[in-house]
């Protein structure tokens, strides 16, 4: 079963089978703000079998009514479908809380014993999936405990999955040695690496905006695109993740996932088809073809938040930050020009930006064109005006817009852009799934084609680490004020090849 | 100075230096509901000199405050730019009449008089339009008139021109004949043929769309297009035009014209410039090249409209039309199949239509793409689902749509088709300009490239003559209720081909 191929009856709801969810870190924030109220909402929906069960694994002193109560609370807050007293009936019987520390054996073993007596009293029939939504530092212990327990060890007929968030290290050493602690574990077929951009529909869509459509795909080269920007921005800071986010950066926080699974998707050819084996391949291909910038001085970009607004607030910069110590030289604002020298691309550059505290939120990958050669067009020539345009909005507002040119009513040929948009939820009475509760249910459906595997995580690895390298000599990025577009250096950047950031 | 070219100052107005526009016809719908308000709108719009004269020569015993009156009648009920007592003020002093027949040689020496009258008195000097709008019969007449009082013939350093409205003759030899006396009196570029279809902004911008974008010219061919339809349907009958229309027809009417213009803009190739010439050339290269179908029973059909429905409103058919014989053989409903076997369009038809009484009024070019071949949307061959189609709206709602195949939000990957649109009215500020405000200036500027010459009316003709020559030999056409979307034999023609009308 494939949900991205041609189902046989697409009508038909993949519904997960009998199975359980072990979560690890129930108290951070992703598993109370997106994992658990996405449990709800797969059950909600009908695409959680009776016999499933949700536990949680913690330190904290609590009982199972105590962590039903947090789910509870989680739910009601979260939860996108509305609420019914018989799917709670439903989903909490299946609640269950095992108490200890992720040194303890003893706590796994007990772990084991909850499992063992779902599988016999809630029938959960052996299959179970761990989601680790914890420090990547915990990842090799509680993978070493899942092994030394038995739990990892899948009985005949029966699986056992485990679910690892970014960041998947924090370059390509680090990324394998990770790798061989899990893999040790677990077999590849059984890892399952969340990069929830991959969940979103709009992402997902652009397979079907590339490949459904005869319109796109023969444009969609370097003989008519100028260029590519990928973009990413938030209008947020830190926040409270100074812990985490301090000697991270944004290049390795999203680049080196969501941006460059985006690049990938956008820069791939044609998969022989939507499965895991087909998709992974053809990512892999562009990716280990991408070439960087000779100089990275002149082809990449970095920047700190300084004061500035944020909204109609004043706000203070990344160096203020609790938790961050003044000389920090964390990049919360990244860019870099990659090339894909193939017969599709070469000439044609991406741009990857990300950045915190930027002028507003938004994700989007923007194809921009050539201009026309048309010499009677001479007025837009030397202008903007004529650079038509194929923008995927990833969010907010997601959808798809088309920039071209258009004749300004009146006796003149005068041309001026104009736009024409779709908008995915205008279009569709179908509500979105979140993207967690999509690879959610892939994980118990066991579906892989929306999760990067490990030649991926170390394409993307080896695409970053000169860059961090670099920068890693190159001392104080530079500042740029909150509520901005980012740092001079990004801008001059893009001036140097003759174009400019689209103001999106 | 050529209009469609790129302007040295595009947002300087083009202004027409002193003139007079003489209109025969002054009694008629066209003069009253477009012609006169259309000169109102463009002296208010400040685009004609202070030294304008309009002059109304008809039949009717009037007097010059008669005729200012019918002027400011239709100016009042139909202008669409607002009233202003400053531009009537200045535009009146303008107004002239002169009372007499088409073959009265005393009431072209009197016009003679009031026009040279008005190069002394109102400063037009010595430049005049002469506007047929008139039944064509009348067109040799008035001409000889013209040439005979010495009207037709400018003095050194000024100019006089000559509008005709369609019909250009009936068939190839009725049009070259009316030519012949045209042009014995008129040189070549003294002679503005009116398609009003070429004034409206969405035609126009048809040259833009193709031209200034690098994103549509490269799949405008028949590797990517599957075929080509061009509708212009009337929710309407015949009205009063019984006289007119009956022993005409549809084909002659508006394909003749407005859909073979249609046709020739979307399937030529890229002209040398926007100037008439190589605009007129490059019409004519595809027009010459055009192809009827082998069997015209096969790839044509006609009908007459019965009975049925218009709005909530019940109405009668075509035969029971006062003025119309009970065995009248004109069609009002006309489709044929034109083939261009060129590099760009060989395998790729265009499909014409044109009929009154049909569901609605709309007048759309619509390119129809082939299927992406995707193996893996197999759900989607066989159906509609997934034939992308860029469709130029003309009228009403002018604007751009582009339908494409978008994932359905949920687990799966379902395809559906959504659209995009474009409008012309909420994209621009400016206000479109009445088709005939246009072309009126044009006349008086003396820019050529909105009017067919007479080499594409010559090879309208030839594309059509033999079809409604066939036609003749067919006897009554087939019946189609008021309301739906034609006869069914147009239905069936596309069914040979394996397509379908588009239901727009």
């Amino acid at each position: 079963m494939n949900p991205l191929r041609d189902p046989r009856d697409r009508r038909l709801p993949r519904i997960a089978g009998s199975c359980g969810l072990v979560m690890f870190g129930v108290t951070g924030d992703l598993a109370r703000k997106k994992l658990m109220p996405a449990v709800y909402d797969l059950a909600n929906r009908g695409l959680l079998p009776p016999a499933f069960a949700l536990t949680g694994f913690a330190r904290r002193e609590w009982g199972r009514e105590d962590f039903a109560q947090v789910v509870y609370e989680s739910v009601r807050e979260h939860a996108r479908t509305p609420w019914s007293d018989e799917t709670w009936r439903q989903l909490s019987e299946g609640i269950r809380f095992v108490q200890g520390t992720f040194d303890d054996p003893e706590a796994f073993a007990e772990l084991r014993r909850t499992v063992e007596d779902l599988d016999e009293r809630r029938g959960t029939g052996g299959n179970h999936a761990f989601y680790l939504s914890i420090p990547p530092s915990a990842f090799p212990q509680v993978v070493t405990q899942l092994r030394d327990s038995g739990l990892s060890d899948p009985k005949d007929g029966t699986w056992r999955r485990v679910v690892i968030e970014k960041p998947f290290g924090h370059d390509l050493e680090s990324a394998e040695r990770l790798d061989e602690v899990v893999s040790s574990v677990f077999p590849p077929d059984s890892v399952f690496r969340i990069d929830h951009y991959l969940g979103k529909e709009t992402v997902q869509n652009l397979l079907a905006i590339r490949f459904a459509n005869q319109l796109f795909e023969p444009i969609w080269n370097s003989q008519y695109i100028d260029h590519v920007q990928i973009t990413m921005a938030e209008d947020i800071g830190i926040g409270s993740r100074a812990g985490y986010f301090d000697g991270i950066g944004t290049a390795r926080d999203v680049i080196q996932n969501h941006l460059l699974q985006l690049f990938a998707l956008t820069a791939m050819e044609e998969p022989a088809s939507f499965e895991a084996a087909d998709l992974r391949a053809e990512k892999e291909k562009v990716l280990r073809l991408t070439e960087l910038p000779e100089d990275l001085g002149l082809g990449t970009a970095r920047g700190q938040y300084a004061a500035g607004w944020r909204g109609g607030e004043q706000v203070g910069g990344f160096l203020e930050e609790d938790g961050i110590s003044e000389d920090s030289t964390t990049e919360t604002y990244a860019a870099i020009r990659l090339d894909v020298p193939n017969r599709r691309w070469n000439g044609t550059p991406f741009y990857l930006r990300a950045g915190k505290r930027l002028g507003r939120r938004v994700t989007e990958i923007a194809l921009v064109f050539k201009k026309a050669p048309s010499p009677y067009f001479q007025h837009i020539q030397g202008s903007d005006v004529g650079t038509n345009a194929l923008v995927i909005r990833v969010q907010p507002d997601e959808g798809v817009t088309l920039r071209f040119g258009s004749k300004v009513p009146g006796s003149q040929m005068e041309v001026r852009d104009v736009t024409m948009d779709f908008a995915y939820g205008n279009a569709f009475t179908e509500s979105s799934p979140e993207a967690y509760e999509r690879l959610i249910l892939d994980v118990l459906l066991g579906d892989p084609p929306l999760f990067p595997r490990q030649e991926e995580v170390a394409l993307s690895w080896q695409i970053l680490d000169p860059i961090t390298t670099y920068w890693s000599s190159q001392g104080q990025p530079e500042q740029y004020r909150s509520g901005t577009w980012g740092p001079t250096s990004a801008d001059e950047m893009m001036a140097r090849d003759g174009r400019a950031w689209r103001r999106p």
